[in-house]
């Protein structure tokens, strides 16, 4: 935890809030707690600043705060992924959250088998630990927003294409063959945002590339190497930001 | 397993190999075997190509290889990185490793906790079992070379300064300011290998980027974003490959 993540209904007065249960167990791992200590404290989707410590009982913490500075950019990229494997799930949102990202499609896939959806790591609940986890990682305090889409033909026919429009949109393919360039162009009139479909372990299959490649996505391959979809999304999502 | 990776050892005549052990069970628990079922198979530090099964007994599994193509090209790049938790090395070597990564210097750093040198992830059976994991993940078959150095002056002062002839050396430190532009140069006129080197989670101390920074290493940062270890990792090896 790099930073402390508050919300609203912590605050009991305009700058003073209390924490307990998850952070302040993390806080007592992590490092000592003394009266006048000042951490790195952000509020949901607002400014990151100061807490200073102003108390400290058996199972809560009170924090006097103090506002600095905005949260970092977004990453102008949005992600589209095909439902992770449930045990993956946390920790993929938990490392595309650090990476700064603001808007994750979850969709179907052929490969996605159909007992992902109906996954506990689904529930709301569930992603939104998740995002916060990645926002105290990355001393960020926006939200990113996750849409769930469980059928995969009206997401890429009637919202992909939606999604496109203002976008550079990529589809990515593992295998040997890049179809087209791997970097986007270099000497782009304008730097546009952008748009990366990544599918489930084993890739998406050669219908849902071309129904990708229908709605205005080009392709994109990594080399020669099969890597995990942890290590791809990281890898081909750091190619694509700015 | 995308690749069955077998040794020298695993031959018995000049084409026929036999498996057994983690690499049967982990065959049989991914797929369907049977007589006639080909499957992808390299050699370590040798070719690539198809195993046809000829044998199935209990506990063992005989193929008949077949070698087509040479294993993909090794990236360009040497990394050098602090050494991470225990807990974390084999998660972080078989990422290094499908990135294709194939010469990794392991290094004390100020904030490297004296117990992780005395690991039993650092022995040697354990790091080859990670690297080999890797290989299997990317098909490839060249086995890294995973150097260890438990001291850091004597290897900045006298190691680093000759890794670095004829690359482009580069000292991650995370921090909001970049001190020199985090691309390579886009015009450089040769290409030239890279050499990376990644600090510990909390990052290098001031002292030791100085000591980098004279044995000829520029400053690369990641943004405003605070990383976990794995993914700030993928994420600068990803920029930095061509």
């Amino acid at each position: 935890m790099n930073l402390l993540l508050l919300e609203r209904h912590d605050f009991v007065s305009e700058s003073t809030a209390i924490i307990g249960g998850r952070r302040l167990q993390h806080l007592r791992k992590t490092q000592q707690l003394q009266i006048g200590k000042t951490l790195c404290t952000g509020i949901l989707n607002g400014p990151i600043g100061l807490g200073q410590i102003v108390e400290i009982a058996n199972d809560q913490l009170q924090i006097s705060t103090q506002w600095l500075e905005s949260s970092p950019e977004p990453a102008p990229l949005t992600l589209i992924l095909a439902l992770p494997r449930p045990k993956y799930l946390g920790r993929v949102l938990q490392a595309v959250t650090t990476l700064g990202i603001k808007h994750i499609h979850l969709i179907n896939s052929f490969r996605v088998e159909k007992s992902f959806w109906q996954s506990e790591e689904l529930s709301e609940s569930s992603i939104r630990e998740n995002l916060i986890l990645g926002l105290e990682q990355c001393r960020d305090t926006r939200l990113p927003e996750v849409h769930l889409h469980r059928r995969f033909k009206p997401f890429v026919e009637d919202l992909a294409p939606r999604l496109v429009q203002g976008h550079q949109a990529y589809v990515a393919h593992p295998g040997t063959r890049l179809v087209e360039p791997a970097e986007p162009p270099k000497n782009s009139p304008i730097l546009l945002p952008q748009l990366l479909a990544v599918g489930p372990e084993g890739g998406w299959i050669n219908y849902e590339v071309e129904l990708f490649r229908q709605a205005g996505f080009k392709l994109l391959a990594w080399g020669e190497r099969t890597l995990k979809l942890e290590t791809a999304l990281i890898a081909l999502m750091s190619r694509l930001l700015p």
